[in-house]
């Protein structure tokens, strides 16, 4: 049984993970952290997992973090990179949601997070925890840097046509429409019912910190420089994320085929016929990533449309199916949910 | 491993039916019949199911539903009366999702629900699902009438009270609240979401097809009439049921001990501790019910919140938990899911 | 024209007064006010006010509001009691859209505030100000308590009832339903759509201040005792407040007749035909109430059905309202928006 | 007074369009047909109209339209085209709502609409509905073809740059997402509360009818050809249209001056502060178009924000806005309701 611990399970983020991890056959729940909810019940923050979860949040300093085989971190951007080293250091492997280890170069990540970064060592030492892109990696990785919701949804849907090489790498678009638990459990105006709900707009279109972590990841697949347009919304449902992605063809390629070859041998991951379009219920409270690419009027323009639960596999699903992969289990252990529809 | 069949797989108690069985353990999907959908892959109507399910659904004169071990018809009501006969005779067992054998007085059916009923001798053998309650007879039952959604919230709420004979039994109030799942998956005005969405209104005051199945419930439970206001409201959210049930004491009681101590053994059932107020989402996709009592001001009225998922412990979840009983398997199988919360 | 003031503007009822106010034709915004928020335009703050609105939210203390005719309160509880009487005391009137001076007795309303009052001389002085029942005291008021939204519902609904003395003034009971904005524009995670979308639940079962205020009311109507058990819940709805009212039947009544005739001269109660389920979306962002009377299986037991929008009728609305009456004004002056559906 | 007929009233256009009128100073509803629901009281259909409109359908045969001096077809496509040349030889102005006039190319018309025009003479003569770019030709046409929602937000969103010849007029981008009202009150499975809450998807990515309508506009801006991607999605809200439109600058333009010049003089749109996000329901039950633009990185990528409510400016209320002009009355008269928010 792998010892589990979870630092700052009082999120979204958190209770997914909890609600995953109470389901794995591998796993055991050690410690979960919180410094606000020290000595709270779990269920009884979350009633969700009454009967299911005993036990109460510890305080960080307490917790007997450093006998668990591996730490996830569900906590805000910039605690992991003060707390993950400690851990590391003793041999406790590491699994943060947060964007502390995403971008390679420290100087753009200290732009856009806007604070120094504590740990520049551990961030050359991460791996990018998106399995489907680079499974080797994590398989041996002490410190996974597990991607953003909407980093899993773009570089997912874009990968095919750029590792190809058979779309121009400028000129790149992602509007991508989210769900209003990816905002996180924060008490703030702007999430309330009564504003978000029948409601829907554009934010961060000056620029949002998922725009460098999407184009260093394709970049990389590329191998080239990528320019991409990033334009975020806020849409008014629970959980999801639907990525709209357009690209311009360099030269005749069969995209089903480029797609379905792509993704053939991936559980998570599933091509939809050619003139599909998936919806975000379809991988509810699922860890898993539908696509379907569309080329209209046969033009140059391609259009791919990429779903994802956004606390699934853009967050807690994915950092388990990282988990899988990091002990050698079976990568899908765990993680077999039938999406929940209606 | 017990072999399924599904008569009537198309809306919403299908899917969430073969949600459940694709990941129960001890059973195989042998045959889903439509009669509009024949031919249909399952997963093409259902996109949720796509990799988990490979059946197409069958047209119900060619499906071998007679080398079935169970049967269950997730049918509008007036056809398993038809069709389970010919099943039950063959020696299949019948679990009906539907209303055609959940009230005993067939004169009483035929009122509510409009037609002669096809075959009152099987509703004179049929066994009432209400595991919490009937689980004995249900073991052994050939036929098993599945509960409706608002009877299982309303009964497992009252039922401690009526049982212990604490409180008066006429003048009982239930307030009920559904999600717009419950409706089904029929094209109709009322239920679009543009209807529905940020808008609250009851229905069916003048009488609901669910009072008199309550009432007869709740009557054979306290050994003497029942008297019930039933009032059931149209309420924006897929699924949930909360149901808010007025009582007047006749005698002093310990009213939490009451609740705690009836559902002490129940997997299923799960009373909150004094002054909690259960939320539906609690439930969402799990087959539970949430149940907390109030007793406020300390006055003679109590004031019962109980909330499902109607879907499940509503429908298929509990038509699981009636076939884990039927066949000797213990009664969580494949009914552990936690809750999907938020 | 009249010169109104608004203090503490920023929250849901401060903007839909500003709504109402910005297309009443005898009205000149004169002074707006708000703590957090002095400097800021407030169409800045509320953009569906762009173009309609000039003025910006001045500090409280510096406002020009005793040169208003007229000074609307949208603060917190506990504000008016202690700004308004200066104002008063200039010969300003006000309405107080808070609870200050809604409660007769000061002890009570001290209880269930949890605050001293600081001006227990103006609670005598003020006039309840639900038109439909205080008319002629509201014309000459100088201070009017705005009734709470559940209080409206609920008292318009039970008013013929108790009036007329034709049901038992005990056990009457008030199941009500809230769309999330009743909860104000503070930022709250119980309140975040990830939170309370596709969820429903009860709270305060165990008191809510809105019980005695409803209480008084109907007190009052009744000329004697009245016992109320109220129950609120929280619907994923924006605006709107459903109230199912059950009271049980001393004598025999044409309840139909009974209502129409109550109402027959109001211009913003709107009587169902037998047999009708108002909807809230049918009063969405109008100054109405729609009501339906129901006697199940033409038993003891009524069913009342209330609607309004908790925002209008049940605050900003009813509040312009009794300005209209309070400066001589048709009553429907400003006030003729026809609901927004869907 | 303007006598006002409207043919085909039960659908969520027609509804609207009672609700503008019946506040409409210079208007009497004169007619209002429907076939199915002929004799029905228009308030019984429409709750939300009880005391405020007393006419019933009438059957189209039988309607007085001929006694208007105006007639709205709030009708599927394929109806106005043949009743309307009817009341258009008798000298009544029409204005129609759905598409049979929109698109000036017959052929292009009968493809994307799969049916025979029956009166392709009127499209020669029909005006172009969208009063900021068209509106001299309004006021003097007895046939206005009304926008669809889509054309409208798009169009106003695009119009300045394409006018002005500073982006690209190959390679814009239109991705759009409207509320469900957008499809209408038709009773079908997509559009139902419990597939399309909590859900986002897509549709009509090879194809859609608004497309050929939006580029005959912008072509006609332009003064050349245009080519557009236009990819519509299905929001889970009520009502509203956001539209992200994408172009590539190819010259240097103060962008914010630009808009604010293009719009300075119209009553309807609004250009928001630079960087600003608008907001779906900053328009509800308004009619009005608010607009941002902004140029990311300040890189050659133009982005722009362009929200409208899909009944209102995207129907009913630029319907009522055509007619003012036709009319020769204010264009706002009728028309400044405030937006509903929250």
């Amino acid at each position: 049984m792998i010892r589990v611990g979870i630092v700052g399970g009082t999120g979204y983020t958190g209770v997914e993970l909890l609600r995953l991890l109470v389901g794995h056959p591998n796993v055991t729940l050690h410690a979960i952290t919180s410094r606000g909810e020290a000595g709270t019940p779990v269920a009884q923050l979350f009633p969700s997992l009454r009967g299911r979860v005993d036990l109460a949040f510890s305080h960080p300093d307490e917790a007997p973090l450093d006998a668990c085989d591996v730490v996830f971190f569900a906590t805000p951007n910039g605690i992991a990179m003060h707390e993950a080293p400690k851990l590391l250091a003793k041999g406790v492997r590491v699994i943060d949601l947060a964007a502390d280890f995403r971008l390679r170069d420290v100087a753009v990540w200290e732009r856009w997070y806007g604070m120094r970064h504590a740990s520049p060592e551990w961030v050359a030492k991460a791996v990018y925890g998106l399995p489907e892109l680079f499974r080797d990696e994590i398989r041996t990785a002490q410190l996974v840097a597990n991607p953003g919701c909407y980093p899993t949804a773009v570089q997912l849907g874009l990968a095919p046509l750029v590792k190809a090489q058979v779309v121009r790498c400028e000129g790149l678009i992602a509007d991508c429409k989210s769900g209003v638990s990816g905002a996180g459990r924060k008490a703030e105006v702007h999430t309330l019912f009564a504003e978000a709900s029948d409601n829907f707009k554009a934010y961060g279109v000056a620029g949002h910190r998922h725009q460098p972590e999407i184009v260093q990841g394709l970049a990389r697949l590329a191998g080239t420089d990528v320019e991409l347009t990033f334009v975020p919304h806020l849409t008014p449902m629970i959980r999801g994320i639907h990525a709209t992605l357009y690209a311009e063809l360099t030269t005749e390629v069969d995209l089903q085929a480029l797609y379905e070859t792509f993704y053939r041998e991936e559980p998570f991951v599933d091509v939809l016929p050619s003139g599909a379009h998936p919806e975000t219920r379809s991988v509810r409270a699922a860890n898993l990533c539908r696509i379907a690419v569309h080329r209209p009027g046969n033009g140059r323009r391609v259009v791919v449309l990429s779903v994802i639960d956004n606390l699934v596999k853009g967050a807690a699903g994915q950092a388990v199916q990282n988990m899988n992969l990091m002990f050698g289990l079976p990568e899908t252990t765990g993680l077999m949910q039938v999406p929940v529809s209606p």
